[in-house]
């Protein structure tokens, strides 16, 4: 068993797409086959129900399905965080619960649209952890970028302070180098307690971040074995073996940071390194056209040539 | 039997709240009984699971209890539009087929969030109304300050002319005055295809907006009944009767028009004239602090001096 | 002489439009002439070059040119405050100089669009506050529909404690009476120093406003007089009588509302009022089409009819 | 002499920096040493007041020394294309006409903040065409990142018919691969004229945005001498090599990017490269901080290792 998630969380914490038939069905199968990629890809933990997993177009039962069959599937290997994130506190609730029963390690929020100012997120946020309760370890998710909500690197210390059950940060405003810095060294361990951060927002300044003192990844990047191998030469010490592998893989990354069409990027890649059978996002998520499919092929065939690689082939840890 | 929306449709179509108790859960007799405070009201439509309605607060299985109930009750005497709006297509066509079955006489939507031209809008709700089906009436409605979205005039009007099932359009842009001359004109019944044009947000320029051609209302002010009574009065041809009337409530429908808070006190004013058991939003909604209470109740009590009646008394139309 | 802006400042702080000619020139004449207008009207002071004023169409000359003849033609009958927003501070340090040797009482600034935390807002403003230096009275303007900037109460009261120039609120926030009533209490003059703090966004909850302890109002509503009389009456404990003449000119009130289009009403009512010469705005300013002007024909007549007096005559204060 | 701009117009247009001392001052030898450097990397054009050129806080007379400093510093080498957004359309006429008097090629211009939909952009820029007359060229910015206003492919190709002097577009909407597409597709010189595309926003896409059909690049990248270099491979036909060169300078591209923060780095590594005296920003500019330095000293010497060569050398063209 994986336990519950605790502030000393580190290394690549895959946010995970939620594969579709082409008709739009949950495809169940295709959870089970996403997870043993992502387990042999050697992922330290998962997220689910974020922003690739469009958990925002599931049911409410399909939302529980989801979840259950994808925590099913990890069989306790590695942790599962289950994104909650709702406009009303009793659906979060209840799904946060729901999710913990299942055997989840925690839950992952974020400020729901229209808050504007510290005061309101705060006022926010604390409304929501007191009704999930102390038992419930929390990871906040930054992501001003989709959410719309900015907060300080102030408001959220102030959190940490008043919520033990704040156990994680997924940093991905951007720019926030500076932000990530500022909560870093306020949650170090010693003036205050430890935080794990953990990067979203593509990884699009991964190297950098782990530099600045980020605990990991939690992205949806379609080759997380990467991730992973570049975490343990990171935690090696070896930082130019790890940025150098990194920047081998920077042209695709880049390529499926855009809001909306990378979403549609990623899922192909990850079809085409065979963790699902079908690319498809339920409507109305974008569709590849036939440049962007050109534009695809001809960025994975660059990848191969440089890393010698087949992009079906998965990275083995290189430390 | 009150049939399916048509184009032709006239008159005050209230927002209508959804009754909650102080605990956050839904309150099924005050769904009876609001409903008949509005038919008490004379009401020409009901639009229900709107932003008045924190339909987004709702789970699925409440959403379809909640509209079920608020059909039921209603017991033919007036059409019920319901407000379908949802990230997922296939969701947003399952509610609205639901809706449908249980006897609504058509659906509400809007563009959903981070549509940023009107080539996105008109692609994003051809799909939609496309997988809607010709059967189902559909009124759009146009609300940017809560969506983000905006589009042009000329945009609704190509969708006019591409999809028969449009109806109705939910004016609430604001400013909007000349979008809606423009809508008007462009959809007179003469060079193109008659639209209803009801107005919302709250009502605010309610008169000046039946002079350049609305339809009607379709907004949660609290007090329906004087919105009834200027409808009649503003077809009787008594434009300034119509709008002495609206301008002695004024003071109050402009302090229920602010986004959040104002829907608290709409609730608690409905709660006043009987309308509901609890003003009760659910969590995380904002609740009337002591300064608030004390500012509404003296709102309501100067209103009760100039119109010489008190808020429980429901207003008979005065044609 | 009316000396600096001081922290008791009270009353009509009227937002002065510039007059244009329809060409597009300034109209040095009708500045004289507004001026006189407002000072007929009883206002206790004037704001210079904000939003009604159209200071982002001047160039820098004109705006020193425009500031000298509002200044000079006021005789020294009421302090002015000059609007001196800038992206870059060292113009705006420079324009802030030249307004106070002009014989300004201060000037009013708000925070640069992109701001997005408290702590942005803080640095930001602490940086342009040590650049004006400790002599220039300030009033910080809260105004996020426009900036696009949102600051919590708190934020502001930590600057009020960290810069005894700033002597005035201009609070527009929509919606916004917490915040107020929280400076409010922040800025007592018992456990914090005091304050003045003036409203904005078209006065269209000043009643309440002032109930929660505004000082007055800072708006370019076309009838100031009114205000000054309604001021007049709230000082003299006429509650109620303050209210009903507010709420006769509440539907000219709320028309000139709106952004964009309402700034176009606003100086067309000032041009019959005999305030100007011409209503016209510079370009890309909106004008006024036909339906625009029929409109507010009708509602001006109403108004004229509900009052009883012509909207040429200049309200004397009615206490 | 360089003349006009011209709708085939190809290559690198870099976007110049505006140099300032460390006090704020214009520094005009750094101008001139700028375009020598920008000359010594074998660009084709070149924009200056654009963002990374500080536009915003320069007062009008500055505005006009610093356009003739740079146009006059080229000796007619390479043209020169002058931004002149502004809010006010006289202003904005003003500086464009000096601008081609000094003898500018073009003047670039952006849809003004607050537009919000295809009819209200195109009509703001109808109005500032007429204007400016059909012999000033224009290059039409599409930043809604930074200006808020979004409008459609369809939306420009109208403007494109109806305004001859829109010879260029700068694209730099992101993600919009699909929309320069779309532009590509209905501006190509066979069923409609042709007009220049050249790629903004940092570069972040730039080879997908040649091989998609753009003509090159206006952006602010520190390293032209890099993009010219790509761009004569592209033209040569070999888009492979066009790529490896770009992707080695990726890391250093995509850490330039972010706003704010971007155009501190991007100064800083001009003034390292040469360019400048000094790095600094005007206020309220982002200042680097010593974690700030020290990522990019890193990601800086990485660089050189890669590509063997001092970050002082200018990449001489590889075709």
């Amino acid at each position: 068993m994986s336990g519950l998630l605790k502030s000393d969380a580190k290394g690549v914490y895959v946010i995970a797409a939620t594969p579709f038939t082409p008709e739009g069905a949950i495809d169940f199968d295709s959870i089970d086959r996403l997870v043993e990629f992502y387990a042999r890809c050697g992922v330290q933990g998962m997220t689910i129900l974020g922003v690739l997993g469009e958990y925002q177009k599931l049911s409410e039962s399909e939302t529980l399905d989801v979840a259950r069959r994808f925590i099913s599937a990890t069989k306790g290997r590695f942790p599962v965080i289950v994104g909650v994130s709702n406009p009303g506190t009793a659906q979060l609730v209840k799904t946060a619960r729901a999710a913990m029963e299942m055997g989840a390690a925690g839950v992952m929020l974020m400020p729901i649209a229209g808050l504007k100012t510290d005061e309101a997120v705060r006022g926010y946020l604390s409304g929501v952890l007191k009704a999930l309760g102390p038992e419930i370890p929390v990871c906040i998710q930054d992501f001003p970028q989709l959410s719309g909500v900015f907060f300080s690197a102030g408001c959220f210390v102030e959190l940490v302070d008043a919520f033990p059950q704040i156990v994680m940060f997924k940093h991905e405003e951007y720019p926030g180098l500076r932000k990530l810095s500022t909560i870093r060294k306020a949650c170090d361990g010693k003036g205050r307690r430890y935080v794990s951060i953990l990067c979203g927002f593509g990884g699009i300044h991964l190297p950098q971040e782990y530099l600045r003192g980020a605990d990991g990844a939690m992205t949806g990047f379609a080759f997380p074995d990467v991730l992973v191998s570049m975490d343990a030469l990171m935690r090696a010490g070896k930082d130019d073996a790890a940025e150098d592998l990194y920047d081998a893989y920077l042209p695709v990354l880049r390529h499926e940071l855009p809001p909306g069409i990378g979403l549609a990027i990623r899922k192909e890649i990850l079809r085409r390194r065979g963790g699902m059978a079908s690319s498809a996002l339920r409507a109305p998520g974008p569709l590849l056209d036939k440049d962007d499919v050109t534009e695809l092929d001809r960025l994975l065939a660059r990848l191969e040539r440089r890393t010698g690689r087949a992009i079906t082939e998965i990275l083995q840890t290189a430390v």
